[in-house]
């Protein structure tokens, strides 16, 4: 499963491609022209069309079973055929957009209509979501938030044996690009005791790695953590959109509820465990004095490759800077390595009490800020909560977000000897209030 | 849309029946004899086959167009449709089984194939529970339990502001019969510093009723307080199974995860909201010193007529008491006016920041708790969390629930001048951990 840095596409925008080269060959749902939503695979400014190829006989054994898992337009039957699938359709991916292909001719005679260019194309959600759970496993992001409420102890004693998380809406999750409505709720003003209603006055974005579930389990068994990174189908960037006045007021006892449920943005391409395998590394060693994990949490392997090493970038475009021409401004570099937990702890942890995980599911990594300033996941962090206001080069300064200001979330693999990869942006502008 | 208590149905087992009597009509989905599962309607001991009806042309207009809705065997697209289509189901059906029936001959002459037994049936969800949310409104469920961990101070200071909710699991939701696998969890032992991992310790029921939602909203929209009724679809009862020792160490600081998210029971009858009309009561007179609903929770007409008085009941019923044949010890005697919000509150105010709501969304209540001792709707609120066993006719005692225990739960209306109506039951028997 290793890959070659060597090997170059025919599709000519593949090559150097920021996010999409040969090696990465993420999938995806798309419609273009007004038709139905359909699979697709990111290559170069292209979107290789499943559909399309599969009618045209260039898919057999395996492959042809893994598009064919894909019609109607959504990928959960496709994630539940597990890894074997996802391998045997990467295969013939490659063999057909490698730059040796013999298939090139063929391909090309089908023109735009097997190789539409992204950007005439819409993104889609790219499977049905039956259950959405959100985690907390940005350590970083655990003390800094912490440190607002309990200073001398940010980190509640939990935190370092369980891989805190907490159900999600569903319903709310949409691809990127969506508009982004201010939700209204129920706030305390600072120093009152009576809530008032109005539209949230402290807007965050938190800056999350996606997963998606592929094999899931029945109701009462549970996925070894050894067996856990078998049940992943690929990744994603996830914005947890947050409502921090509503989410302050409201989450005692029961956890955040409306100050998140307004909307939840992802990227739209499924990027495979498949084309991150050079950017596994091991777990980060835990500090001296830091609990061991309980055996159902631990496994060699796990800890040796099974944390990844993905940049995460975060920019901001307000309206002003739309305007003056200005580049967007970036609010955060982080890291996927800053996770506390793998995502193989959190499908074992999930499922250890016999929840059922199904294919389509989907999970949120959690804000995933580093420990230095310009690292930060979320504006509560780099404001402090809105006691340091950021300065833009427009002019303007930023507590939290206005009406217009558009987050862009984005995501870059790279080490030496092998081509860099990225998911593609997640974006989304935020609405003023109805 | 008032009932009258003297109409009877040609039904025989009907009239008098404790829960499914001619004023009932609840809808369900069902198979027998290995068939697909398709949608039915209790009536008496029987079950009348929607399906088969549909196809013998009983039905026309609106209420043709109900039925099939329900085709597939999921209720989902009938709820969409609303009120008007289940009222003139409703009132077909009141016409079809009506003691002055002109079309009993016919009816009759389809035999079992059109009223089976209901005992020669399987029940089933009702319908695609898309998200799941879990409310907190059952204010004496709140104190009891807050008084367990701030006797001073039970109450969190937002719960007379905010119908307190959160999202829950809706993956592990299951029909009434299903057994309940106990978990194994993370828990941290009394005075001890390190969690240990193992089965619940501390397994419990929760008594709550179930609402089925109608007709939803788009994402960025919200269901205005007045007009939140018209969204329900009906009601169920649900058991929300809890890993109390779970609980305990996870919940903090973004709520209830594990402990929950094994499984959910619900009832598998979706009681209309025609059927309840005649137990609406005014909802009870906020005590001297609470606030007053925010204008986007306040309807006269729902605080005038948006409760229920609908009577709840817990039994419990042990691997000894069934060896001895010994009838079930109820737990709790409870009512749904212990609910400190309506159910048009919690809709509206789930909504209110733009949270999409959708056909077969499922809410529970939050435990329905009573002031005082034998209308507590837990066992934490039983047994004050363990320290006071309750003792059994067999010779047992129960701090929780142990392996072979099954839980029933019930619900009645009864009001002078009008036939009495129930639920059905919510039963799960726990069995060993694996």
């Amino acid at each position: 499963m290793t890959q070659n840095s060597t090997p170059r596409s025919w599709v000519a925008s593949a090559n150097g491609h920021a996010d999409f080269p040969l090696q990465n060959l993420p999938l995806g749902v798309f419609s273009n022209n007004g038709s139905a939503p359909r699979a697709g695979v990111a290559i170069g400014e292209h979107i290789f069309d499943l559909q399309v190829a599969l009618e045209a006989g260039l898919f057999d054994g395996a492959a042809r079973s893994a598009v064919e898992a894909m019609r109607g337009g959504q990928l959960n039957a496709f994630f539940e055929l597990g890894s074997e699938a996802r391998v045997a359709l990467r295969s013939r991916l490659l063999e057909l957009f490698s730059e040796y292909s013999t298939e090139r001719g063929s391909l090309e005679a089908h023109g735009a209509k097997l190789l539409p260019l992204a950007a005439d194309c819409q993104m889609h959600l790219p499977a049905r979501i039956s259950d959405y759970t959100d985690f907390y496993v940005g350590i970083e992001h655990a003390q800094n938030v912490g440190k607002l409420f309990r200073p001398d102890n940010p980190l509640l004693p939990n935190y370092k044996h369980v891989p805190i998380g907490y159900h999600g809406r569903a319903s709310t999750v949409r691809v990127s690009g969506t508009d982004v409505r201010r939700p209204k709720g129920q706030t305390l003003p600072a120093g009152q005791t009576e809530p008032v209603f109005g539209p949230c006055a402290r807007l965050d974005y938190e800056l999350e790695l996606g997963i998606w579930i592929g094999q899931g389990n029945d109701m009462g068994d549970s996925i070894a953590i050894g067996d856990a990174a078998q049940h992943i189908a690929g990744f994603c960037l996830l914005n947890d959109w947050s409502a921090r006045d509503i989410q302050a007021w409201e989450y005692q006892p029961l956890g955040p509820f409306l100050s998140k449920s307004f909307i939840t943005s992802v990227s739209p391409w499924v990027v495979t465990a498949e084309a991150l395998e050079p950017f596994r590394t091991a777990q980060p060693a835990r500090p001296a004095g830091d609990p061991q994990p309980l055996p159902y949490l631990f496994d060699k392997r796990d800890q040796d490759g099974g944390a990844f090493d993905i940049e995460l970038e975060v920019l901001l475009l307000t309206e002003a800077m739309r305007e003056q021409n200005l580049p967007a401004h970036r609010l955060t570099l982080s890291n996927t390595r800053y996770m506390y937990w793998t995502v193989a702890q959190m499908v074992a942890h999930h499922s250890v009490n016999g929840c059922q995980l199904q294919a389509g599911d989907l999970f949120g990594s959690g804000t995933l800020s580093g420990p230095e300033s310009g690292q930060f996941g979320s504006l509560l962090e780099i404001t402090e909560g809105g006691k340091k206001p950021i300065e833009l080069a427009s002019g303007e300064v930023r507590k939290f977000l206005e009406d217009g200001d558009e987050i862009i979330l984005r995501a870059r693999c790279a080490r030496d000897g092998f081509a860099s990869i990225g998911f593609g942006e997640c974006r989304g502008k935020v609405l003023a209030a109805r």
